[in-house]
């Protein structure tokens, strides 16, 4: 018998069809001998819809109503989920965030799970009961309902996998599994059956929008095998895992791109201390996330005492950012801003980079035999990544995955 | 400085519009010296959307499921509220049942309220904010969210009232008061200043669907002025009161009629101990509740052996109980099961009639002036019903309204 914690997003229980769908899913699993415990998101475009009210009555509305109101979402979807098992003649009950024991601190919308007591659950589980708990939603300590910001759901299901001790917690999404890249652009994407929690990190930041990342962090610090996999599909997903030996033969393991961010580069900036934290104070006292960031000594004859400083910020600030790096330019000392929407991120997410030489190389010539030019470069410890002209992006991310022969997958290439 | 709290029914915040409008209505109160308490139930459809949603789920829904799915209803329109407040520039918070400290029984879809701790109210209001509570909700010793029935934010608003000790609680509803009569049945109806609490709780029962009976019994047994009045109008609503000694001049304060009944007559039971028991033990085992019942004597030459046994049951549970009583007739030892459906319920009600000798007289011989035939006749302390033939009960409002003189403010009818 295994503990087993399901956790279904928004499209998997969207309609009353589909959540009689994942009603016997859940059944299923707990007929095979396991205990049971479910996690809902709330049907697809329900949390939208609330937040389109609150916006049209308040154009900064208050956190914690918007909690309150949001958090209504997922108390529907468990709801029904219960009278779906009901209707099958399935032992269920339902709990809210707080029935569910799960404590937060008190930043509404974006709250961190403090703590979870989740005796209630083994109660009902000891009884034979399927337990589905609304997720996204915890009450801080004045007793105030909390969300977790968007995807929290996934959080909420790891965090109850660690209370329980249990033995995987699946995912269940609207795709297979990870794939090596997006099978929207490149036929040869193959599903992985296996990724470490540091690859998922990796392509969780960039974009493969399977998981929440605080979840794939909480389950890598608490070893929670999780199970991503297809919610209507009986097919096995991909299981992410702490890393194993063998994943580092495969140096590279995912190819993936963004197009949502934008670039500025502050041009012959002095290059003395604190002048990058005086640059990025700006961005973020407007609350404007950067991701890359890259400082390159200046070539002109003073080099050495100027510097370029360039970072990328989402496309929706870009607007913004280039106002207000304008306005403060004189300040800064910068001779120019220069700013460019017109481009994309493309990396290469692997665990088995570390102990591979030669990747970057194969990364960077890859892209050349394409006629890519590279604008920006940063790697991190299992991550590279390029900056470079939007409209290569699909041409950039196919010719990766064959460089690094991820269509097939037990062939991965041989680096030096 | 008086403490209010107002109650806003569905119809009343059925739209984003209606909602900003009873926020202001709230904060103009609070503006002008109060401190105000709003409870709020779903807006206009939810609940009934809600509760379809379970239905093609469930033919059975559970009840405790059906709590938690419908309680989002008023959760939704208190943090809808408090945003439309805070967009006004108003400082307000929004409770739940549970944050509310509204505590209630294990009966889900009923439950009563067993205590009222309204601790964390008390401080909101003391910070000088409007503090706004989901109506309709509490919780269970097992920390399950419970509702409190159809009509239940009554409930809700004048439990608060005993509480905080309220100086008042405002019913706002979509219609100006208590009506002597149905001003859709009659033109001469007049909007009532004052009514006592027995005086309403009869109306309530009859179907003057303003208040929920629970709500008014309450109010009587902790002495909670209650005012019903229009949610957006400013005119003076109806006050329910204690009884006050001018009320009882006026013998009879208001007609009501039901359209929604049967009546079922078992004909030549044998008049000894238990059968009037035996006959309702078959109609409450399956549910139906019983309004009027009356026994009497048979005419015939067996007298004193034999009994006519009448009772009404909502309309819509009529052809059930036919069936019911027809199986068992035999062993009843019914001669006859009558059943009618073509029946009209006219009552009158009044505080003044228990110190009135010839009420009675008065309608009997008014509807006989129209007429009118009495199928049956039941009365209590201060109302007196009759069921009459369908056709006749516009008419028999009308008559009566005339006859108590209830049209007239300042005349009531004179009686021996």
């Amino acid at each position: 018998m295994a503990r087993i914690i399901q956790k279904y997003g928004g499209s998997s229980v969207a309609t009353l069809e589909l959540i009689q769908g994942v009603a016997k899913r859940a059944i299923a699993a707990k007929n095979a001998g396991n205990e049971v415990v479910v996690v809902l998101s709330a049907m697809k475009g329900e949390t939208d819809r609330l937040l389109k009210l609150a916006r049209e009555l308040a154009r900064d509305p208050d956190s914690r109503e918007l909690d309150n109101l949001v958090a209504t979402g997922e108390q529907v979807s468990v709801a029904l989920f219960a009278l779906a098992c009901q209707a099958m003649g399935e032992k269920v009950k339902s709990f809210l965030g707080f029935q569910a024991g799960i404590k937060t601190d008190d930043k509404h919308g974006k709250a961190r799970i403090e703590s979870v007591d989740p005796a209630r659950l083994r109660t009902e589980l000891a009884k034979g009961r399927i337990a589905v708990v609304a997720g996204f939603q915890g009450i801080n300590r004045l007793g105030d309902v909390t969300t977790l910001g968007r995807g929290g759901s996934d959080t909420t299901a790891v965090a109850l996998a660690i209370a329980l001790q249990a033995d995987v917690c699946e995912i269940y999404t609207d795709v297979d599994g990870i794939y090596t890249t997006d099978p929207n652009i490149c036929d040869k994407a193959r599903k992985m059956e296996k990724i470490s929690y540091e690859e998922m990190l990796e392509l969780s930041s960039l974009g493969a929008k399977v998981m929440e990342i605080r979840s794939v962090e909480l389950g890598l610090n608490h070893g929670v095998k999780i199970h991503v996999r297809h919610a209507h599909s009986p097919r096995e997903g991909t299981m992410i895992v702490m890393e194993e030996p063998d994943m580092e033969k495969t140096p590279v393991r995912g190819v993936t791109h963004s197009m949502n961010e934008a670039r500025l580069t502050l041009v012959r900036v002095k290059d003395e201390p604190g002048v990058a934290a005086r640059i990025l104070s700006i961005v973020s006292k407007a609350e404007i996330v950067v991701d890359m960031i890259i400082q390159n000594r200046s070539a002109a004859a003073d080099e050495g005492r100027y510097t370029d400083f360039s970072f990328t910020v989402p496309l929706s600030d870009y607007a913004r950012t280039l106002e207000l790096l304008q306005a403060a330019q004189k300040e800064l000392g910068a001779s120019q801003i220069l700013g460019d929407d017109n481009i994309a991120k493309i990396s290469i997410v692997g665990a088995g980079m570390r102990n591979h030489a030669g990747v970057a190389a194969l990364m960077f010539s890859a892209l050349a035999k394409e006629g890519v030019n590279l604008n920006m470069i940063s790697t991190s410890e299992i991550k590279i990544s390029c900056v470079i002209e939007k409209k290569y992006a699909e041409l950039a991310v196919r010719a990766l995955h064959d460089a690094f022969g991820l269509g097939e997958a037990n062939e991965p290439a041989k680096i030096a």
